[in-house]
């Protein structure tokens, strides 16, 4: 039998913002495992990446949506909601992991940049916290997380369990529907997007533009993120928060900087 | 004599925002080097990483600060900058250089993920564009930017002439003072932020966060990006945006996946 003090302590963020429907499918798996506090943004958060908030304050206040949970909404940045956590609420005593989403949207590729549900898991991460990011191929308020949740189950149990690699996370990304061929370890795949700008003229005859665009794969890889979830696998990618390009230090001292 | 035409296209972006001193100098040596469009916030965007504006749509209108230079403002985050330059200033010919800066503080180590500089930075290099950010250690609005000068103009016409290894940028840090020891070459040092949140209340007695932190460098390597500015050399990191983690697959194929 688990004894209540053995179980852990897990925090709980988005960037689809605290009332989103992903959030609340992340918050039941979350309580079968340990003890919940959730922190998220008290609105809409998405394409924040790793935005903090330096220019304005903070607010922050406990709320009262799900019976038995522990939640805050924030009026900061995904970012902002795990610095909060960690210093406010947890005050220095580490959570045993952290999980993000369940996004309303996928994260994979490059996707990861952008995205404040998996900046919130990578914040986690700098923070020495295992972090995990979901994300479903569903924007819509109505997404059906229920095929998700014993994927969200297990691989969380198994980050329990293991721990990660130092300054790592993992970034899980589940296509639509039930048909779900497993998990399958991946890497990023090499994919961008093709920005287009909707121009408009608003009342005033002034222009205004929407960022639209279109998702470019440039990869063929088979291992990557991409292509695993167009033949149905939940992908678990590996994602790390050193951003130095290694292999490029020879190249560069091979140069002469002539000052 | 270098013909007109042959002279390189060169995109200047920041994330102090359009009137900084820093991006001033940074046009200035520019100007220098090529053919300069100017794409910058129409405010300060500090912090903002690799957010992109989503949620409501951009202003973007040129406007006439310093002689002869094509300039435009936008309403939007430093990410949004590049986008908008490349599909609506140079629609599809891609410029010839992206260099972002010169910012009112460093980015070096983790803040390369916090910084709208950098993300500027990376988004150009996602577009495939050769990108620098260069960053100086002194916020003031007052900062001397001159001894960086002779070091932005050799940096940049050797990724002119060289290129760089593909899907990498540079990530270029100065020390404050005039007495440089020449650049290094580095890695990213392992540090972070230990927040703290400065509680205030409002009029209403409302509690409010302003968030502060302190930078803790937990790296004693003497190849790193914090040792080289330490010891007062210009700071050259290469920088990539393919987050995987690879040395991580192997670990996490070896898991159980019980579903």
């Amino acid at each position: 039998m688990t004894k209540k003090q053995s179980r852990p302590n897990i925090l709980v963020v988005n960037d689809d913002g605290i009332t989103a429907p992903g959030i609340k499918n992340l918050i039941e798996v979350a309580q079968e495992l340990g003890n919940v506090v959730v922190v998220a943004p008290d609105g809409p958060q998405s394409g924040m990446g790793h935005a903090i908030t330096i220019g304005k304050p903070l607010r922050f206040d406990q709320v009262d949506l799900y019976p038995g949970v522990e939640m805050y909404k924030c009026s900061g940045t995904p970012v902002d909601c795990v610095k909060l956590a960690v210093n406010k609420i947890f005050k220095g005593k580490k959570p045993d992991l952290c999980v993000s989403g369940v996004n309303h949207g996928l994260n994979n590729s490059i996707n990861v940049i952008y995205s404040g549900t998996m900046s919130a898991a990578v914040e986690g991460a700098i923070e020495g916290i295992p972090s995990i990011g979901f994300s479903l191929d569903d924007f819509s308020q109505q997404a059906d997380f229920s095929h998700c949740k014993k994927y969200i189950k297990t691989i969380s149990m198994e980050v329990l369990k293991h721990g990660l690699p130092p300054a790592t996370l993992l970034n899980v990304n589940f296509p639509k529907g039930d048909n779900l061929k497993g998990i399958k370890i991946c890497r990023q795949a090499n994919a961008k997007w093709a920005e287009e700008f909707d121009e408009r003229k608003d009342p005033y005859e002034r222009p205004y533009y929407w960022l639209t665009g279109v998702f470019q794969n440039n990869d063929k890889g088979e291992d990557t993120d991409v292509w695993a979830l167009e033949h149905g696998f939940v992908s678990v990618v590996p994602v790390q928060f050193d951003l130095t390009a290694h292999h490029a230090i020879p190249v560069l001292n091979s140069w002469t900087f002539d000052v």
